[in-house]
């Protein structure tokens, strides 16, 4: 597969982009905002878009061409400001549903947060975060896309221990954002992801052996 | 019908339960957030119950109870922050209306902005107020009521003319709040505004006139 990575300069994002890149099995294409961004990503050999996820949804459309799925990893994490968090992380993500569709890229994997699927679960220190990931993700639920939507608890910079727990429901947790990458990684096509929704944190499965309980 | 009006004590709302009270078809309950604000409906005989669009989704239907239409008309207009904006155009919207289909309250009038439904007219120095509008729209016309969403143009404190324009698409234009609250009015039992969305700014028809012609 060719895989777009929205938000391929954050920190899942780069991680991403690397098991992306070194392997054999997909192609990857970044997708960031700044020329500079581009630049320093084609020199690495990574091919690389700029698009502007507060644009239309056109620039996203021809982001999209020739990909087989889309990664949604944007975002702010809740600690921009929440005019952002409405343009990019709820109207943004949802713009690139949109195109998604419109081209026929039909795999899609979100990246939300721990239990954003129910309100009465919202970290209440960044509420309005939770609201726009929640109606985010109704949106990719609600869509024809062939989506997993992966809510992972807090994200560490530790190294990855690759043994996660994925479930519908869990209590809060952490991981490191290595680990959310290899999930990332590892539902591309893993069929049992298709049309799903989890909470991941730490904990004791491999990663193969979790998503294929979920 | 019995309507309960969400923002009672909003602009809009004030004049809305104006109309209601003094008219032989419907009764009203407005619905605040401060005891206080409840007390002033009291001293005026309005019935008036006390919840928070932040809260849970169970309070608005303790609210909702016996009624048999529901006005959203909350909101801050675009100037509050967007973490508020977040919580209160959108998801307190949507809570609303998750409360009405829970209790049964089948009718829903939704005020919105004018073409918060294109994102390529959205007010650029609102965009974020916009988004949430856009957003809370999507889930009302989503939901099993029977919506009316009002999509006014920018709002006056102006007497009103009872001279309005309703359409799909209109361009830019102004309106005073007493007409808004007199098309809400006028839309409850008009059954060629149900599942109807549409832009509202003044202009040279009679209300019923203009409604009847969405």
């Amino acid at each position: 597969m060719k895989v777009l990575v929205v938000g391929a300069n954050g920190q899942i994002g780069q991680k991403l982009i690397e098991l992306l890149q070194n392997s054999s099995k997909h192609e990857v294409r970044a997708m960031v905002r700044k020329e500079e961004q581009a630049a320093a990503f084609k020199e690495k050999d990574v091919d690389a878009v700029i698009a502007d996820l507060e644009g239309g949804v056109n620039q996203l459309k021809d982001a999209l061409y020739g990909c087989d799925a889309v990664v949604f990893t944007a975002g702010s994490g809740g600690h921009t400001g929440a005019d952002k968090t409405l343009l990019i992380d709820l109207d943004g993500a949802v713009k690139t549903v949109e195109a998604a569709e419109q081209v026929g890229v039909k795999r899609f994997i979100m990246v939300s947060a721990l239990q954003a699927n129910n309100r009465e679960n919202w970290n209440n220190s960044i509420r309005p975060y939770y609201a726009a990931k929640h109606y985010a993700d109704r949106a990719v639920e609600q869509s024809s896309l062939i989506y997993t939507i992966i809510r992972p608890g807090g994200l560490l910079n530790d190294a990855g221990t690759g043994k996660i727990e994925a479930g519908e429901k869990l209590e809060r947790g952490t991981i490191p954002r290595e680990d959310v990458a290899a999930v990332i990684y590892e539902s591309l096509d893993t069929a049992r992801a298709f049309h799903r929704s989890f909470d991941l944190i730490t904990g004791e499965k491999s990663i193969s052996e979790a998503l294929n309980a979920i």
